[in-house]
């Protein structure tokens, strides 16, 4: 079943530590309102946190079109099918947030 | 070579039709400029009209990936990979967009 | 009444311009469908419009906000916030756009 | 001074609750991966957090306009102008991110 497998379970160690440093944004996010700092520096921080957020959904998209939806291609028509609109689903999710 | 051509042209007639109309809303811009209308009236106008722009990208996308995408994962591993990591450069353009 | 006039309108011919480039670009998306060009490429033609409607959009948004929301300011503490409400909605349309 | 304090700081404890549930998705999207989910429900989680991280800046924007920019636009035009640029930077780097 390695086929089968999700694509990014190669790269697990480096999705954890990019999580990781998106959870201590949103920390660091939290002391910044807490110590009021200026509105504009922490909207600056907001994009920065967004924009690692947004590198990690297309970093797992493309392994995921890489894996699951290649593999599903070679399987059938019927499942390529379904995995492709899968994942345009997703990623208009992406290009809509 | 059925296989190779673009998926988009089965609806060519629709798209063509949907990008007439974003045209057309680029001259109504014009002419609610010329006219001196309210600023966010006009935003209003862009923000529909980006929005209708993003629906043309997706309904490509999705013809993209269901046609050569997955006729390139059947033809060849290399083809397969070689199309996704194209799309995904296109998607990240789009998500950044 | 000199206050109250749209900021823009002192850009009114840059507007246009641009305006008229990205009419331009609409049309060279019909073409690009129409000679069955590659997705990929319309989809590159397709994130650089979207651009050029953004930058007309944070233009204008500038400048109304330098003009009409400013002068609200100006006038009274309601006006001021009003402006800023309607001002607020429109951005939210473009980041969510 | 209490017209320059930052307009944020009235809600300060729900912009503090709210990043504080950010924090848990970024933590429960590192279960996930822990847990070797599939890709795309993470992407989809993703989205939510990206949603969410949104609204708050957002909402920071529409207290700062709704504070510090309209005080700046009272006390000066040079003052009301430096507010404004600075707040469109900001709106530019959330449209863009």
């Amino acid at each position: 079943m390695a086929e089968h497998e999700h694509g990014y379970i190669h790269r697990k160690d480096d999705y954890l530590k990019r999580l990781r440093r998106i959870e201590g944004q949103a920390r660091g996010l939290q002391r910044m309102v807490e110590d009021e700092k200026y509105c504009i520096d922490i909207l600056t921080q907001v994009s920065a946190m967004t924009k690692a957020l947004q590198a990690v959904s297309l970093g797992l998209l493309e392994e995921h079109m890489s894996h699951c939806v290649l593999d599903a291609a070679r399987a059938s028509e019927a499942e390529g099918e379904a995995k492709v609109s899968e994942a345009v689903e997703a990623i208009s999710r992406l290009v809509k947030s």
